[in-house]
């Protein structure tokens, strides 16, 4: 009975690692489908988040039921309340690859991207790309180590919003309104995923070592 | 000893309640500071979100106890982990109504709302504040029927921010891109908070009937 418990623990790791796949193939797409007005691929990206959402529901009665039948404690209970809320930032970083292809499809088959943010928002599509990269490696080797680094990638991000802000409101800005709003809600969501994946990062700590940063700290407070 | 469970699981409730109160109050405040350009009373809301912060730590901290002292099960168990993410949707609700506080501090002594979109401002700062306070009775009352009124009050406020997007994008709109950013950012923010708060509201479903809307279901795939 305990081996069987060990395994679904085991298990639920995998899946957590499976969804970071999947989220990182959303963005991946939803990036490439948004820089070239692709809408099939922004279609694929807003279709199968349905697998993204099925794996999170399954993870959450897997723990449900290791919890109520089981009763674990220690590192063990952590690892299935950590593995809960994974499991929810991985969902929501889904739907930001989401909101994007979103974008992408209200404005096909123009492009929702002037070329003068062209470049910072492929930059921001690979950083996304890379923090969810090492998030699934934070998942799957624990390591506390990788966590820092994705709070590096989560600053780069953040100095490529501001660099969003500035082109859009220089004086060379000349596309108007409606793209500098598209772009505003574009750059929030690569801000919020990245946002997500340090947030796993700081899971994946505490599963380890049992010790959280709080809210406070993470705010600055 | 389990009597003492009982009143630490009703604690529990009770202190999400509280967590209620502090972030209607947020953004209450955070709203009017953004309407009047007022920078004591914006300052207010980010200096406090920490209060929201501390309970969101004691809430974790008495659920993971809980779980490893008295391993709940059923009903009980459901309480626990739906504390658990109520109170992290709460956590976020505060920080949403910090996001709306920092724009005003950002463009004080000006104003970050033009008058076109101020009545739109306050109409979704109202829905905001009826669906938290909704929120909070859901959560006491464990009233399953109030939930659907939430599900309501949130289409009204994506109402209103399809009218934010109608006036920015309307010829008439004279104000330019930086203050058009800055009222899609708004707009975004208060629908995330109604967001939440909608999520709180099935949460409760949830704790209360065991039966969950899968996020296939809620996203409509």
């Amino acid at each position: 009975m305990r081996d069987a418990y060990h395994d679904e623990l085991k298990a639920l790791t995998g899946r957590l690692v499976e969804m970071t796949r999947l989220v990182r193939s959303a963005m991946s797409r939803a990036t490439t489908a948004l820089l070239d007005s692709d809408l099939p691929l922004a279609e694929s990206v807003i279709s199968r988040d349905k697998d993204v959402n099925t794996l999170l529901e399954e993870i959450e009665t897997t723990s449900f039921e290791l919890m109520a039948t089981q009763q674990p404690v220690a590192v063990d209970l952590r690892t299935v309340l950590t593995a809960l809320r994974i499991s929810n930032d991985l969902e929501r970083m889904g739907d930001l690859a989401v909101h994007i292809a979103k974008i992408t499809r209200m404005r096909h088959p123009d492009s929702a991207v002037p070329a003068e943010v062209r470049d910072t928002i492929l930059e921001m599509g690979q950083i996304a790309e890379r923090l969810v990269t090492k998030t699934g490696s934070c998942i799957l080797t624990q390591n506390a180590e990788l966590a820092q680094q994705l709070e590096d990638d989560d600053d780069q991000m953040d100095r490529l919003r501001r660099r969003l802000f500035r082109v859009l409101l220089s004086p060379d800005w000349t596309q108007g309104v409606e793209p500098a709003i598209d772009v505003t809600l574009i750059g929030r969501y690569y801000e919020r995923y990245a946002d997500h994946a340090v947030r796993i990062a700081r899971d994946v700590v505490y599963m380890v070592t049992g010790s959280r940063i709080t809210e406070n700290q993470a705010e600055g407070l």
